[in-house]
């Protein structure tokens, strides 16, 4: 049972200014023990080592999904927009809070290296014996499991998935306000008003009115220029590889038997793969932080050179690739091992890519979740069809395909031994 | 020997957009390992359980008091004051890049706890050895001293210690914009261009042109609305008390011998008080977290009561109180007591106290540091005198002493046991 | 009879993002032509020759209040708050957009000039033969006198008026920030939306929630601060000493029956005291200025400079006076006339002044409008008091009287010959 | 002859926060009154009838335009890019204040109908006998003419005429930042700071380092933005019909004889093409309006429709059109005159038309100018290509022609004699 707050509560944000509470089940989610260690887990991951500013919270970017999720549907309910089923109200809004309450510490670097993924946790941590548990069932016995459906886009009311996961999502949109202001830049600045104006429910599907379309273009470029030169930016690249290296390395020693100096129970079960949601929790990216710092001591010297790199923001360095040339690698790499560089470790070729925007739907959906729902506009006589087929700057980057190569190394290490590199090796590292 | 880089390089900053280092010894002193650790140090404490925004570290802080430095210094030698002494360009940038470095991990609550104090630890980092005091000896043999006095307002030119600590400082003038941003509100607002092209350097003070007065009275004002309205968060003030208590149980515990299931070196010594540089520069926030986490599993239960309330932001609840009136607190413990709480612990008054603005220069200094030097005009005739005998505003709020009593307590306890309460206590507490 | 829109429309507005129009009767005022006219008035007169980015109409400051009002009574409907009339709500939007109507061209230099007042001409428009007439006629009969009473401060009903003209009303609110966007200074930038959160209507009267106290200080400094930065601007006054005279040139002129090359019916009325709504609605800035282009090339030769003056921002220039001194201003005049001045228009003393918040109530209104009512907080049990008997730093400026001297002259003339003037003149001219 | 101001003097600004004026030729060529007429005319035209913030002047942007040059060559200065002729310092400056100064009232319509080019005027006021003239003559005798070449880029050095007219020059760049403050929008803003620090000046061009390549994506697309959703907003296309069919029946009246009851000679003189240099000098906005006012009485009822449309913003409404159909238009010509419209006013097409980025750089110019040189980048071996070779999302815009139809008429007229229209064309209007 869900009830009103006898008194609007807010949150004060620098994105929304505000963030408004009414109802007795979000305040009572926002202060569980899982929702408040997303406090101790930041958005950005290991973005801050490149933009100082970008040390704010999955917890805000939660409150702010909510929130955005809370003025689109307040905005179909004013209107009362027929194709806006109102008795999901609650449901949305909770999936909307809870969607990312899964995620650990460095979640993408971490899931990279261990075999674990947010998703699963989100829907462990909804349904297993937690304080989000509780109070979901206070709502309904069958509510924790209807907030999962609607995050694994299961649920059999498509709209409420589609607030919180498509190509034009609450998601997305509080995401890139907020690393924008974080971070400072101001690339991912459209207008969230206009956007939340044109939005209408529409036979399951969340449509856009074709007035908006520019303000969906803007959009779109904001999310391109964001990922190019801030979820791309090759430092925060090489923090996150010296990052999967620390894990790397710890894995493999632990799998050796080497004894840590520090190993306490829950990162031995995250070692291990026998982690469950009670030690999961106490993982957060404090907890992740101490064990560099203690590991910074181990007697293993990579794995101590790998954490003081992270802490002390030694990281390597990067030259840019045209294209692969397994020959020259090879090359690389004897020389690399020549010099007494690790090439498992020393050397690390990285191809981060996106797609601007995608304009198909594809069959097979991982895991249930699949985002890629197009954005669909709709015309004055109420006559629906996917944008880029009206937007002559959609249409013209649809299936772009955009990446960049970049090779990593210890630059320092490098050039202490550059007499021993062949020309071709100290041409191509401009040594 | 300080160089220029070859190429400006800078650090993207949400308040001042870009932060620009030309100084090879600047750039050298923000890659040291004692620097870089200030990013796992938030600028505010405990304030990010107030306001999600406010996770930023003393890292930026740092680098926005630097920025401000440089860029009231880069004023007076575009318009060549002579009272400006240019030699002492980048000893004022490394002590304003550098005056915070010393702090540690909640630093206020620490110190009030602890017998410690971040000034005393700053001088150690700067003059001990570290990677900070190997660059600053590379300038010349006594220029680490030469930071150190001005950091410590001992150095002989006066005008060098206040640019950045005076009652209108790069320090305050950085973190009033600073946390504004953050935290999201739009008090601490003040026109920072405005007030950096009124300063002038006279007579080895930095005083202000009288047309700057009323923005002068602006910033004094903002300074005022972030005392009340951020710092003073009664939520806040509440965390920090949890925090504090935290630290007195464990020293508590640990002089009386309890054996902890986490006590690493570095916390040890901060019990004992046996810590010293090499140790201390472990403490960070992510540090002491991962210690409440562990110790959230204590056997004592008060400990593990208390960091279970501050990582799952249970804090207590406060009422506001007029007046002190003993007898009434007295009666308030005892019940306490009767009730099973523990009421060196589960009450606490708290009186958080602000001068907008000090005119008096004291003669007396603490640890050699003073920071009410006043505020000084200088008008069309270059006749300089303090700002209160100018501004009607500054005048009448001159002096105000303003604070406000609040009791915090655990609320949840206190209405368990509601009945075995007296009426007096019930009414007092709004039971 | 009002009815809504069948789709909410909105305006584009820089200070509140948009501007949202709900009911037919508002969208079909402000197609009106005398609402359009606003567009062709500036808000804050001949600010423009200081604050170049200050060309903003008084068409988008009367939308801002309407704004701001429909915000205030939906949070009020939204709660259900019983202290609010809910019949009122078109009334007090009507009032909110129309408040500021009656405004001509330059209002404030004109009505020193000529007796005339805005309040007046807002009255005159409302109720006599006008479209906005019509338009509030078409809710009621009695609807114009109905608006026209809320404007005057004498419905019935107080908590209506309260909303558009107190000392924390929308209209204020509304200009403080719209002109510290369009100045593009930072003063006027307090907390709209905690202050909106923080009203209540009770007892025919808004009050402040006491938790809103530290927003109501901010909001009132900001408005101190606009007033010495913004609004009483030395140059800004020099323009509008130049307009003054202008406009009593021409009016002694044409008293003493002089023929002007362009002397159209508006403007002769304006002059001989016989204007009426229709050639008053004639009357826009653009009007007046290209009689000021016109009259540039009079015969009369003072006329033509003052315009010439205006066009060009060839300004008087000022010092700065400690206390009146009778007899030195004599010596002035008596020199001033001697050097061919003309000491009737060369020289002008003036003394911006205002109270930064008045705690008083008096009992005689003039015009039935009076809009120093106190501001009012309420406590955690709903008692009510007077702001500055809780605020130490409202208390601490309360009843402050705050001005200063100018004194206007032509200073290129007074150069042109210095030789003649006395050395005790010269001194005070900085000659 | 310049000098350095002894004091810098600035203008608030709230695009830059200040614009910061050293010279005093900078100083004396604002304070002429060819130049503080630009005050009087608006940056946008009409379209502060869609965005009513849009008051802004071409005074503030021409200052814009001149702040923004100032720091691009103060850049290049600070780190001494040999690529940059320090001595055309002064040349560019004026050159980038006065580019605009030949604008008149509504530049682009009223040069639809008339034949006057505001670059014509710009040539005439700075080489004719006008202050601005004087002011550059005391520089250097010859200096009013390099002046003129620059704008006109005919100047030897290409250099200079770039800072201010190209694909990415300082006049593109304040407009954009500048419109989108105004208006309220916030798609135009760019990061100016980034994309000035990778300007390079090298062999007579501007270019821009490669690390900058995303920062000018971003600028292309702002730009793209403001086109579709300010510039060519279809009720400012709206007004700018209005405006250009009052000066195409003011024009067709005065050569068919009519008496204006209005008619002064500066007015006169551009309805029958005689006009000179010092009547256009009084042809601001103000002028313009009034014009409107006073034949918004005149005998003519096409003329007084026409301003009164105008002046109480009772644009035509339009329909989108998919393309041409000379039948229909015929079709709907004939009924139009058949119910009484005029088709010669009271229906206009109009096809605004924009390229997102244009690649090539045309072997003729027109008036010799073409602003159309193409952006071009510079990678780490300096080596020099176009943009849209390297950034794959330029490259897929680059090209595109885009454009709509809409056809413009009078709704109300429509309407009222919507029985006599044929269901075709009832159906086309949405009647």
């Amino acid at each position: 049972m869900n009830r009103q707050l006898s008194e609007e509560k807010v949150f004060k944000d620098p994105v929304h200014k505000y963030i408004y509470v009414q109802d007795q089940t979000i305040w009572d989610l926002i202060n569980t023990k899982e929702f408040q260690r997303l406090r101790r887990i930041r958005q950005l991951g290991t973005s801050y080592l490149t933009f100082h500013g970008a040390e704010h919270s999955r917890f805000s970017h939660s409150l702010g999904v909510y929130e955005i999720t809370r003025k689109i549907i307040s905005q179909f309910e004013r209107n009362g927009f027929p194709g806006w089923p109102q008795e999901e109200r609650l449901l949305a809004l909770c999936a909307a809070l809870l969607h990312d309450v899964g995620h650990g510490p460095f979640s993408h670097s971490l899931e990279q290296v261990f075999d674990t993924h947010h998703e699963q946790w989100t829907c462990n941590i909804l349904l297993e014996d937690t304080e989000v548990n509780r109070i979901l069932r206070n709502v309904a016995d069958d509510f924790p499991e209807h907030v999962t459906a609607v995050i694994n886009k299961t649920y059999p009311n498509p709209i409420v998935s589609g607030l919180i996961s498509s190509q034009l999502d609450a998601d997305r949109m509080d995401y890139l306000l907020r690393d924008a202001y974080f971070t400072g830049v101001n690339y991912g600045n459209f207008d969230l008003e206009r956007i939340l104006r044109v939005l209408r429910p529409i036979d399951g599907k969340i449509v856009v009115k074709e007035s908006g379309m520019h303000a969906v273009e803007h959009y779109l470029m904001s999310r391109y220029q964001m990922y190019w030169q801030i979820y791309f930016h090759p430092v925060t690249r090489s923090s996150e590889i010296i990052l999967r290296q620390i894990f790397r390395r710890a894995k493999e020693l632990y799998e050796g038997g080497y004894v840590f100096c520090w190993m306490p129970e829950p990162l031995k079960r995250l070692l291990d793969g026998t982690i469950a949601v009670k030690d999961y929790l106490k993982l957060d990216e404090a907890y992740l932080q101490t064990a560099f710092t203690e590991w910074g001591d181990e007697g293993d010297e990579l794995l101590a050179e790998l954490c003081d790199r992270f802490l002390t923001r030694r990281l390597y360095k990067y030259i840019m690739l045209d294209k692969p040339d397994i020959s020259l690698f090879n090359e690389v790499r004897q020389q690399f091992a020549a010099i007494g560089l690790n090439p498992d470790y020393h050397m690390e070729i990285d191809f981060p890519f996106d797609q601007p925007y995608d304009v198909y739907q594809p069959d097979t959906k991982k895991g249930g979740k699949e985002e890629k729902t197009p954005i669909l506009l709709m015309d004055g006589y109420e006559a629906v069809s996917e944008i880029s087929t009206k937007s002559d700057i959609i249409r013209s980057i649809t299936g772009l395909h955009q990446g960049q190569s970049h090779l990593y190394y210890p630059e320092e290490k490098l050039r202490a031994s550059a007499d021993q590199l062949s020309d071709k090796v100290r041409k191509l590292f401009k040594i």
